[in-house]
């Protein structure tokens, strides 16, 4: 058996406005997906084990059982297989993501699925191959959609800038809680109605993505020095603009003013596309504790997280 | 006797960015405070019927029952009494604006007083010289703080736009809803806030005001076309834009969002100094009621205004 690990990813600065040119400052999380192949002579079979399933349906004339999540895992690593020519081999998933709720965790899957299906057949990929092979299949998967970023950060773990290209950061780790509002998020609709503001109101919209291009690049020095106090106040100055370009949400506002409030967050701000999905927030001097709190409290589900996590990795055998 | 009333007002775009110069627009609204004056041989007397009273105290040592708002009234009316000389007489307040809410219920109580009393001494003040006593006395009464916006509103009603100077605009009256948060608010603090936040992070305050400039700018012609769907798209990025500057809060957000979903306002922002106090909303085609539904169950306390209504009016003998 062969396994290996990819982290998912929260975009801590810049989303929506690094559609449009501007800086975004991405972090790898150690919410991680792991991917175990095994030899199965003469089949195929994806399973699914602790991934955080939801939407089950049960289709009353076949009397199939299907999981919209499994369904969703199960074409990514589809691809990864049909790319490998893979004909008898047993997959099994394992994620603390929750799918499509902005944390990159199809990357992840893809990602692990391609370092550990690789490495069973005993090849080399280096980690640039791994990336960019994961790029390739996510973005057929995603019929032509998709950007590297989310690829990239399950790749090479750690942080990226992203602006005209994608650049490494060195920069520490920091504890974050990201809340999840349990509601799908639809990178795709969020976009275009962004892009669409833009095209009626650019003389609003180019300014406000311009600040927000700014902050993402306040934000690295402050990281590295470990200020937090500033970082925070320049995530809910980031967050105040997604909401003034229509990609924030009651569910999202209720956990960002819920951490800032009971919650004793430093800063917090939606992390994505929007919509729903998820936000972060950054613990203040109470710690994490009144943060995941005061998140379920305001009906979301919060994650423990570290930023700048390591990236793609084989792991022992189970 | 005589009585005279004074709208309040709301900010339809601007605040905040107009402190450092950017345009704002505000306008009358129709919850007025009604002054009634009538010769009291010896003695003066102020009487609050009809005011939304609340915030009463004990004092046990005294046996008083004092009530923040109706003293807080009785400050405006002393000032104007003791301008205009006055040693019998009784005032009479009626007000349907929520004190220290931001909807301007100072300024209608100083305007109406200042009329009320001057017309029953006989004089014929002009509405230049009652808004130029009435900023003056609103100001000593605050203790050098407030603009001269509130004091304009209240005398000539309609709609002003603000920058260096306070300009008249001939715009259409609209139907909109006032949400109260029940928190007061307290402008010298908000706007001290985001003052220090443009001192530490000029580089994204700037372009945020211009931002919101531009917006106040953009409004007047719509308003004017009626085209209140893309007015009410100018407020939801306004209200972003000030909730990235810190000033909105989680019971803002919860009327707000409350006004744009079940309500089906076309727009929602919080008006004024932000904190506490109000937000306003644009109904949708399914018009008032269920905006006023959506604002009670999140917990706010909605009124149905019209915007740009009359100014300071003498009334008839009740």
């Amino acid at each position: 058996m062969t396994t290996a690990s990819a982290p998912g990813k929260i975009i801590l600065f810049g989303e929506h406005a690094v559609v449009s040119g501007a800086t975004a400052l991405g972090g790898a999380i150690d919410l991680r997906a792991k991917i175990s192949v095994r030899d199965l002579p003469g089949s195929v079979l994806i399973k699914t084990e602790d991934l955080m399933l939801q939407g089950f349906s049960f289709d009353l004339t076949t009397g199939r059982l299907t999981c919209a999540q499994a369904a969703y895992a199960t074409r990514y690593i589809s691809a990864v297989l049909k790319e490998f020519d893979v004909r008898d081999m047993q997959v099994c998933i394992e994620s603390r993501l929750p799918a499509a709720a902005g944390l990159g965790s199809s990357a992840s899957i893809v990602v692990a699925t391609v370092a550990a299906v690789s490495r069973h057949q005993g090849q080399c990929l280096s980690l640039r191959e791994i990336a960019e092979i994961s790029y390739r299949l996510e973005k057929k998967v995603q019929q032509g959609l998709g950007s590297p970023v989310d690829t990239a950060l399950a790749t090479y773990g750690g942080y990226l800038q992203i602006s005209q290209d994608i650049r490494p950061l060195e920069l520490p780790p920091m504890k974050m809680v990201v809340g999840y509002t349990k509601l799908p998020h639809d990178t795709k609709s969020e976009v275009k109605k962004v892009q669409e503001l833009k095209k009626r109101h650019s003389d609003l919209v180019d300014p406000i993505f311009r600040a927000i291009g700014a902050l993402s690049e306040k934000a690295v020095p402050l990281i590295k020095e470990q200020n937090i106090a500033e970082l925070g106040q320049l995530m809910n100055i980031n967050h105040g603009l997604l909401a003034s370009i229509g990609v924030s949400s009651r569910e999202l506002e209720e956990l960002v003013y819920a951490a800032r409030g009971a919650g004793g967050a430093l800063g917090a701000k939606l992390t994505g596309a929007g919509g729903g999905g998820c936000m972060i927030a950054l613990p203040g001097a109470d710690g994490i504790e009144p943060l995941m709190v005061s998140l379920r409290q305001a009906r979301g589900i919060p994650f423990k997280v570290q930023t700048g996590c390591e990236g793609v990795r084989l792991e022992g055998d189970l």
